[in-house]
């Protein structure tokens, strides 16, 4: 009944895919319990290390025998700039002091050339264990690694937050285009345009897209329910990818602090923020963002900051404290439910077919 | 087939509501075009002195039969410092010589008192001349306005751009609640939250605002065409109000060179500013706004920027020069098409028809 050029190129029963939020969120059995569900779980492999990586897709392929996806980031040159570091460090010592943390002025400051070549590891990880679909966000990989993954029948999703990267996406021989709305939680996957003007409501974004590429474009962004879903095929989606709304499940890796946050906040209480990482994504506004707005255009590039960030984001975490997490959250933290993923894809299910067969005028 | 609640409350055959854009874009044309093609036109009176307004509410119905509505502004209380104002309007003086103006010292300030005095005579019009139907931007009016307007059977309209702007509307006995998504062009219709957080795209505040009031919710914010608008019914809004759709259309009284740049622009060129009101608004991204950047934050508040700019304003579009005029729009201007207000109507009803009625999943 849901089944369309998406879902037919994934193999998969319905056109939902659960986000590929990085940092512990997508456990084996998030991923796994979507996949059962009929949807597509995934596995937010930007952090991993090829080994963690081989490791979990041999255990969701325990748990199920439907088709999953793992995203991957595609390493972007960055700036290091030693000054620059070391003041956005000191920024820091005021938070660590609330923390009870030693300050710290030694840190492995990340390295491109490192991060391109574990890059190509993950790359090499994903087609000998053929995970089925591979998605990418920060930009394009090159033409060989996409020639490669090709050669493996690997299905490859990029992402894009205007209409120019979605084109790029497409002209890159990439299958499938996620577009990324402003409502969107967690990192902007934007690549080619960083301004304000780069943060597009996905009412805009999704038919402007669609206009512009022949390739299935997927929704993100505050999409939480049935009425998320059917709105995003109205607008000429093929299909959606939630985050928080996975996020916030009982099978979710998410920290309880975290989880809790998310079922408290109200819509307008996130906020763009590069204060965790060095690049903008959408959170919880808390004590952390505050502190650190005075700074947030000083602040290095990511990968950097979010290795200065580490310790106190973890201490935080440790401590019951969100004061200094980062709560990554899309704008509908009100439809959140903490719930089992079968619950949550029944419930979208059910809904969606309601609107879709009632005269809803 | 489009009836609903708030069909039947406004009494007109489609749930499109023409959103009434103040400065002279809806001419009576305009307006009576919209309503005659069973939809809701309405005047943006924000501007206009209660003379004028009654003039064009006759004129408008010597062309239609059908209901049509008229928005006012809620004034707000504003901070007049002197010095605030001198430097603010000393910025303007490089703007001033490349359009070959005069540089200016007296301004003649706007003045609480004398603008809550024109609202009144405005309310006072609306009564006198029956208008079905009056909406209301930057606030809630006072007890006693919704009262009288009731007494005389004016349905009322409240705009929110958050959940708990919403709920404000429907405690004060307001019909019906226009959601303004981040998308939406032209000034934010903001009066609870100024901040970032409050810039909440369509696809979060829709179902978050309709879970949270009971009146009919109706969505605001790049919504163009049949696609946007069963979107927005999916997310449970009862109908759209488009602005930029109607702005670009032949009746529309936009200056040439606005409608020109929206339909050349693309959906990543807009962006938000408040150098040409001091309230945020969302417009085309020009050498104005480029050259006020720096200042944003040293504005005055509404009006009184919007004073001070206005002889720049009106210049730029005199030279034809795109410039310095503010180019609002919606971040959908890849949708926009100059065609008669008929045409546009047709063609809405006509898509959303399609997907109304087809299996769309």
């Amino acid at each position: 009944m849901f089944t369309n050029e998406m879902t037919r190129r994934m193999n998969i029963e319905y056109p939902i895919i659960q986000a590929p939020m990085a940092g512990g969120i997508t456990t084996s059995k998030l991923v796994a319990e979507t996949s059962n569900a009929g949807g597509l779980g995934m596995i937010g492999a930007g952090y991993m290390t090829p080994a963690q990586i081989r490791e979990q897709i041999r255990e969701i392929k325990q748990l199920t025998s439907n088709p999953f996806g793992i995203n991957l980031f595609v390493p972007k040159k960055f700036k290091v700039i030693e000054n620059n570091i070391k003041s956005a460090n000191q920024f820091l010592n005021p938070i660590r002091q609330q923390l009870n943390l030693h300050q710290r002025d030694n840190f492995e400051i990340p390295n491109f050339n490192h991060a391109f070549a574990t890059f190509m590891e993950q790359i090499k990880v994903v087609r000998q264990e053929k995970v089925p679909i591979c998605s990418f966000t920060f930009g394009i990989p090159s033409e060989e690694v996409i020639t490669e993954l090709k050669q493996s029948n690997i299905i490859l999703v990029g992402t894009a937050t205007t209409v120019t990267e979605a084109v790029e996406i497409e002209k890159a021989q990439m299958d499938i285009v996620v577009v990324q709305g402003s409502e969107a939680g967690g990192h902007r996957g934007n690549f080619m345009n960083d301004s304000q003007e780069g943060l597009v409501g996905l009412m805009s974004l999704i038919p402007q897209v669609v206009d512009s590429v022949s390739i299935p474009v997927v929704a993100a962004g505050g999409v939480m329910d049935g009425r998320g879903l059917m709105a995003s095929i109205c607008l000429g989606a093929k299909g959606v990818q939630m985050g928080t709304a996975f996020l916030t499940c009982k099978e979710s890796g998410a920290n309880k602090i975290h989880k809790t946050a998310i079922l408290h906040a109200k819509e307008d209480q996130t906020v763009l923020t590069r204060s965790f990482s060095g690049k903008w994504a959408r959170g919880i506004k808390n004590k952390f963002i505050t502190e650190m707005q005075e700074h947030e255009t000083l602040l290095p590039d990511f990968p950097i900051q979010n290795t200065l960030t580490q310790a106190i984001r973890r201490a935080s975490a440790a401590q019951n404290n969100q004061d200094f997490m980062s709560l990554w959250s899309g704008q509908s933290p009100r439809l959140a439910k903490n719930q089992t993923v079968q619950l949550l894809m029944n419930s979208i299910i059910a809904e969606a077919k309601k609107l879709g067969s009632m005269d809803t005028r």
